[in-house]
């Protein structure tokens, strides 16, 4: 029975066979460099794992299951300059270990190489993946648009914010699994019933990422825990908490989400109290339920091998379990 | 007899009705502002003129030349961020209007957009225009790499500058006409020979802007004339001088190539003069003429109507004799 390491090692695999440094090397040696950074290659494991699932050769999906790393790691490349953020996986961004320009460009290079990969599929299975495929990449960077622009308004609604979380995260899950379906001919009610599970999944998992980085185990979770609370992000937590809180609470959030703060912990404390107590943190554990709930419901009602869709059940919850 | 304006006035017309403004705003208005910022919209025109040489319907090659005029847009805004430049067209660039983050992610979003324009194609022409245009955008990237690259370097041969002005100009030009004639069903034989077309014009047209950088008339060259030797740019002219130069010359060079003049006009000059006597304009001006007459030998051998292909004459010739 194959095993979600199985398809890691698949994956790894190709990966190390793909001669992705050519002339000029200062634009291909940082996409070399992102690509071996590691990172839980998950969206590129689904693709396999879902073609085999409706019974393709995973093999064929190989190169899919690449074109979505590759883009994923682009927009990473992209994100890290916008962001300005040093790191990506405890090494230095790419911007940070060449410079700016050299980010752009090699993050330029690498979403065109995503669509050369895609080259390996023609006739109607080819066109349905390039339609997918830049479909959900505007997705994306409408997204990360809609990230920046909430940055600096006050009035978030749950329903804008639950559009930009899909959008920057969910929908690119949910492709990546669509696209292992069509590379395997399955059914357009299956294509659309797993990338439904994909879509559920990655939503549930962005909030849960949202509620760990406040309340995470500091030691398993990666990042710093309260980090989004330093930077003043206007996650789900702090949306519903602005909505249920009592007028003191809301007054409190909102002044300390505008400034800079010299006591972190102080901060993180306060915000964290007011999460729990105006039932944001319930809410949020709701959401995340219900999210991960309708993931497992699309996921029942595809008609495929039971012992196979067992193992995106294992994969569902390894997912929603993790404490990082 | 359709002329050169009324494919321009066709793609004017076609640009104006997409919607390009879209949610959410911040990304998709930087797009639509470099996109009506004008530009002689040389590429797109080639598009549908090389579709109705071979009798497609033109109609049919809009969307390719939007494609293509997207793409090229997409990658002004990026070089724009890049070379640090305020003005695109007498306006202001985008990260100057805006800010080098929304350059940064609408261009991204522009080059996914091209993709998606793309979309109108399926079957095996879809495929053909897609790999084509992957392709090209990668090469297009590449150049610019290669141009980046060359900055630094004092040992660039005429093969490599070459190959650097091809790809970061003159492959665009050429998938531009191959792709009209993809659309119009044309003969392999006859793509190739329109692309070989496209490439040798964008060869003589990039030499060309690199002599009149120097030598052109200030009252009509659209640029600061000596543009290229204030920033120490190594264009045919430079290699060239150094290659053909003697001792002193090449010294002179050498030196004035490595640091900021206060004394421009002096700077620029003295450039000129070892330009002349060198051999270097003489060598620039045969080789604009080699790639001229290339370009249309490939021309004479297409298998198709004459007069539309004087059409093409026409476009080249006007383009080759311009001043700006």
């Amino acid at each position: 029975m194959k095993n979600i390491d199985f398809y890691r090692s698949s994956f790894l695999e190709y990966i190390a066979k793909q001669k992705l440094i050519k002339e000029p090397k200062n634009l291909y040696e940082p996409i070399n460099y992102i690509m071996q950074l590691g990172g839980k290659r998950l969206r590129p494991i689904l693709t396999l794992m879902a073609c085999d699932l409706f019974e393709g050769k995973s093999l064929e999906a190989l190169s899919a299951a690449m074109a979505i790393e590759l883009f994923h790691n682009f927009s990473l490349i992209h994100d890290d300059i916008m962001d300005d953020a040093p790191l990506r996986r405890g090494k230095k961004s790419v911007h940070e270990k060449w410079d700016i320009n050299t980010g752009i460009l090699s993050g330029d290079a690498m979403l065109v190489y995503s669509y050369k990969v895609l080259d390996y599929y023609s006739g109607e299975i080819g066109y349905k993946l390039y339609t997918l495929f830049t479909k959900t990449a505007l997705e994306v960077c409408e997204g990360q648009q809609y990230d920046i622009d909430f940055e600096t308004r006050n009035d978030v609604a749950i329903s804008e914010y639950l559009k930009m979380i899909e959008y920057k995260t969910a929908v690119l899950v949910a492709a990546a699994l669509k696209m292992g379906a069509i590379i395997a001919g399955a059914t357009e009610r299956n294509q659309d019933l797993i990338y439904e599970f994909g879509r559920n999944l990655g939503l549930a998992f962005q909030l849960q990422d949202d509620y760990l980085d406040a309340f995470g185990d500091p030691k398993t979770f990666g990042k710093q825990v309260g980090g989004d609370i330093i930077e003043n992000k206007k996650t789900y937590l702090f949306i519903k908490a602005i909505k249920l809180g009592n007028t003191n609470d809301k007054k409190t959030l909102q002044n300390l989400f505008v400034s800079q703060t010299n006591e972190p912990n102080k901060k993180i404390n306060t915000v964290k109290a007011i999460f729990n107590q105006s039932g944001a943190v319930t809410e949020t554990k709701n959401a995340i339920d219900t999210y991960t709930k309708l993931a497992f419901e699309s996921l029942d009602k595809i008609e495929a091998n039971e012992k196979e869709k067992n193992i995106f059940k294992t994969f569902g919850e390894q997912l929603m379990i993790r404490e990082n």
